[in-house]
């Protein structure tokens, strides 16, 4: 092994450890840290952030990544050395000028979207946005090659080898499954949204045994409280979730806990030749969802799954289930209603809200679309996809906080990974009775296979050779439009 | 202001923000982090840690400390100096190398102390004791000035102005006043603690009420659980508590809510000119744990902050507290009663089992005495000051960590913070009718004249300063001797 690899693996080592203490601190942030500390702590994570940013982008890592042939080193280290040479591109392509001024911008946009969304008053958010979309633009059109467009640019960055000539057919089929399946639906079962009551104390009971029933080791995470359930990990041996529950919707707690424990058990499964280095996370973001997907929908929404544990269920949470007949809690979990919020979405109508999105941001990077036309062609999309209109734009299009937040080109790796759960599914059910193992209990068998086959090897592969060498194919949507076919069609 | 001063300062404000990161990692660590994390977790803590000491032991920074004259800064500069002087002395006595034998050697000491604690075999555990005791002594020996032992300088570094030379006749007055003391009291009352059950839910609804009632503000802090109480700091907008809840004796989390808020109370009050600086914490050890003890013992124990809320105790928690009258209880809060065990203590027999260590620290710093000597000495002194001889080493020598893991001349810290405490009761008393104020529940003006007269100043002045500003003394043990007399001489 040569001297400058070794030279840039101490750095990396170092940088490893700042994003470990950097995840900490924003997991604190998240679940118990005091409303008042925010601006203070904001400091001292500020302090951390960008000794990392400075780490990653002085002139000695540009230097050896750029040196380094990737042909003296093994897989892992090609592996690496292409994660560093996209960070360090990611962190350098803009100058530090510009990039502190965005920085300041996403502030003063984050903020004025929080309020726009309080106040319905997309107005207020309109001129900010368009500038936070126009730097998004020109900062990507620095970092275009051979002609690509500012949107693919920013697709790239969440997820490699989806551009829009890979999403625009993926998501036309996608469209071309769901509105006939969901007006069909709509029309034929009248279904509607049940929540069912009980006490927070008997929900985070249940929801910890869930999570360890699922396969998540609470021996190697921890849970925790917050508003908008997510997943944070330090390393492969901690990785924890944090949950909200609502006394009144105890359905809601448990979805939540099934879709977190998918990410949780990932990470948890990554081998520990990874642990707290560059490789130790999730292949890509949709790699990522696509296993919060499976484990919240294709474990967690199955009547196979339920089957041995809903007595559990009902003897920990008798005033929501006590009374609740199986057939009746399996039809509420499985509605396909379509609603206005996208995180309160069903499963089948999930893909048409980032459908909008997709489109819009298509429009708006690299269409013309202006800021202040998105709250009509927003209402506009509903209407034609979902048959319902949004009462209001906090409902509507102030609802996520992306695009204030500089998130664009994000929202269709939450389909790819939909997509790549299905495909997922269909390959295990090719290697085992994925029924039969649910309804013995043995998610370990679950478990050990994605461990085998896509967890453990980090983000030493990516999405692309995970998938082939997992399920002997490319990503292809067939599986996913097959899945949706057979669980809606009525 | 002087160039090199703006220089040492801009160190120490990112070695400040060092140290606020380290602290919400040690908070996580003690309270939510999965046990299977730790050795992990102490690689990026340790990365961290490093870059704190290399920081803090630069050639620059000591350089910058040797050359600036105090006398061109203002008093909050003098008191930064002063402190960035101690901390860089304190890190840099050391030879690197034998700093770093000395870490290992504490490791194994801690792990050796934890496994001879759990098998009660002390035997195992002398010779590394021992070579923790040497080391600490050569150490120590290092830094002594004109003739001072090697003792009197690991007292001075947990707390300046308490050698032996001040804690001799101290310890010597305290005990001929508490041994009669208690032992009067043991023959008269035949006192027993006794021991409360309470749902653990309803325990932390009620010490959550409490520590707010008391003056914590839990909108810059937050609760969490742990096996041994704490308190820990980020800076004056996020102090949080730390607490164990026994389902069979709920007057326990009551205690260290008391402490624990204390401690927190004067973090909290500490002026936002020190936030996130070296002067943002306490002035001392003793001063801090002046506060805590305070709060835990001169207003929580006393029959006037209890009167007015005492029927909210047998509210929130009726199992435990429905039927005991209130003079039985005030009778359990002020139970004194030996025991072998020092953090289960009550307020009377606290400070023998300090002064049992005090003596025997000095013998085997100063005075010849070998680890193996230890449990027969001990065992002595428990028999003479207390009446009671531990039935094991477990409860006896083996009981606290301090000593394994290199923590030697901290324990007289707590004696001299009780006696504090009694001072700044005694100028309270002057300054209000203190009864009367704790009767009206009126604690926010306790807490506002401790922040006008200490808390606010953080650690700009010395806990000195602070006692003659305040009080119109220096230290002196009569008003804590005083108020021992008068609470529990029968």
């Amino acid at each position: 092994m040569n001297r400058e690899w070794e030279e840039l693996q101490e750095i990396l080592q170092k940088a490893s450890m700042y994003r470990a203490a950097l995840s900490l601190m924003s997991w604190d942030s998240d679940t118990i840290a005091p409303p008042k500390a925010a601006e203070w702590t904001a400091r001292f994570v500020g302090t951390i952030s960008q000794e990392y940013f400075t780490m990653m982008t002085s002139p000695r890592v540009r230097d050896l990544a750029a040196a380094i042939d990737p042909e003296t080193l093994d897989h892992d280290g090609k592996a690496l050395l292409r994660h560093v040479r996209r960070t360090v591109e990611n962190l350098t392509s803009i100058p530090a000028e510009e990039y502190r001024a965005y920085q300041e911008l996403l502030v003063r946009s984050r903020a004025t979207w929080k309020h726009a969304k309080d106040t319905n008053d997309f107005a207020s958010f309109a001129p900010v946005l368009q500038q936070v979309i126009d730097t998004r633009r020109r900062f990507a059109a620095l970092r275009a090659k051979d002609g690509e467009t500012p949107y693919n640019v920013l697709l790239n960055d969440y997820e490699e080898g989806f551009p829009a000539a890979v999403l625009d057919p993926f998501f036309e089929k996608l469209k071309a499954c769901v509105v006939p399946l969901l007006q069909r639906r709509t029309e034929a079962l009248h279904e509607r949204i049940v929540t069912r009551t009980s006490p927070l104390e008997k929900q985070k009971a249940f929801c910890a045994w869930l999570a360890a029933y699922a396969g998540f080791d609470p021996e190697r995470g921890a849970l925790g409280e917050t508003e908008h359930p997510f997943n944070c990990t330090m390393h492969n041996h901690d990785s924890r979730l944090a949950l909200h529950y609502y006394e009144h919707d105890s359905n809601s707690a448990i979805s939540s806990t099934m879709h977190e424990s998918g990410h949780a058990i990932y990470e948890q499964q990554v081998d520990d030749r990874y642990t707290l280095t560059f490789l130790g996370g999730g292949a890509s973001t949709a790699m990522h969802e696509s296993q919060s997907r499976f484990f919240e929908n294709h474990v967690g929404r199955s009547r196979a799954f339920w089957e041995p544990i809903y007595p559990t269920l009902q003897r920990m949470q008798p005033e929501a289930y006590g009374g609740v007949p199986f057939d009746e809690y399996m039809r509420e979990l499985n509605v396909a209603v379509p609603s206005p919020v996208r995180i309160e979405a069903d499963e089948l109508t999930y893909s048409l809200h980032i459908i909008v999105r997709y489109e819009l941001e298509k429009a708006f990077i690299d269409g013309g679309m202006k800021a202040e036309e998105l709250p009509a062609a927003w209402n506009r999309k509903y209407q034609e996809y979902l048959g319902i209109t949004p009462p209001t734009d906090t409902a509507g299009v102030l609802q996520d906080s992306h695009w204030g937040g500089g998130l664009i080109g994000y929202f269709p790796s939450y389909s790819i990974g939909s997509a790549i759960a299905a495909q997922v599914e269909a390959q295990l059910r090719r290697m085992m009775d994925f029924d039969a193992v649910l309804r013995a209990g043995e998610l370990h068998k679950i478990c050990g296979a994605l461990r085998e086959g896509i967890h453990r090897f980090g983000a030493s592969k990516t999405a692309d050779e995970l998938l082939r060498d997992f399920t002997g194919k490319p990503f292809e949507p067939d599986d996913y439009l097959a899945y949706l076919e057979r669980k809606f069609r009525v």
